[in-house]
């Protein structure tokens, strides 16, 4: 079995979500968000995600990081906050020593509901069914848990 | 005297500065670059930019960062890598205890040739000069002084 985190980087929520891979099954470990401080400038707030992702593995251990590519807007400042986000979380699972894949939304959502154009709330109905969860988890959560499955799939193919 | 480190960041080389400054002075202390390397994971790049600024903190010993707002692109794609390259280098400033201070390109140029649009040669002519450097610095290790600059004007008229 192999431990995975996924990561759904973003400014003011991170979502993560951790699931153990292997012999053709995906198990539920843990999930949750990581908010920031609406009111800190945006360095506390990059540390914040750096500094909660930091927790996250030293809680759970995972072996590898699986990182959503974040969306593309057709906003550059969108974009540049976004990038900067998961500079910090990408930086955080490498300073712990994991190994960091980099999946796109579409082949994350065709990992888990199919295809690429898929809604977040089917996302997060499949999520729920697939991991046979008892409640549906966030947006976020249940994202970075579709990111970590994505992974689990195509170490299953290799 | 306060101990500046000025970052100009970027997904392939990223520029430091280190100037001390107070009581009307600005003395240059150190700069350079942090290369990444071209055939690296982004991932492992990030990775890289944070060990660069965390070595270049744990050798200088600087008080505060004032890192360059970066350059905002008409393109999303290149705005998204560059705010990665920030956010790993801001974080690395942070985890070492720093105060962050974010100045624009617009600002920083103010501070040293005087206006906004000026090039990036007049940038470095006027740090060498600004200085007292006997060399010209590398276009980011320019900027990077500047922007250290930019922040010990700041903190004078504050």
């Amino acid at each position: 079995m192999q431990r995975i985190l996924g990561i759904d980087p973003g400014s003011r929520v991170t979502g993560y979500g951790i699931v153990d891979a292997g012999y053709g099954k995906v198990v539920f470990v843990s999930c949750g968000v990581i908010k920031t401080t609406p009111s800190f400038p945006l360095a506390n707030r990059l540390n914040e995600i750096f500094e909660g992702i930091n927790e996250v593995v030293q809680i759970h251990d995972p072996e590898v990081a699986a990182v959503e590519e974040v969306f593309i807007s057709t906003n550059a400042n969108s974009a540049l906050k976004l990038g900067q986000a998961r500079g910090a979380a990408v930086v955080a699972a490498m300073q712990n020593g994991l190994a960091v894949y980099d999946y796109s939304a579409k082949k994350v959502k065709r990992a888990v509901v199919g295809y690429g154009q898929a809604e977040k709330r089917q996302v997060q109905h499949m999520i729920r069914v697939l991991l046979g969860l008892s409640a549906t988890p966030s947006n976020d959560a249940a994202d970075a848990l579709a990111v970590a499955i994505c992974h689990a799939n195509h170490q299953v193919s290799r």
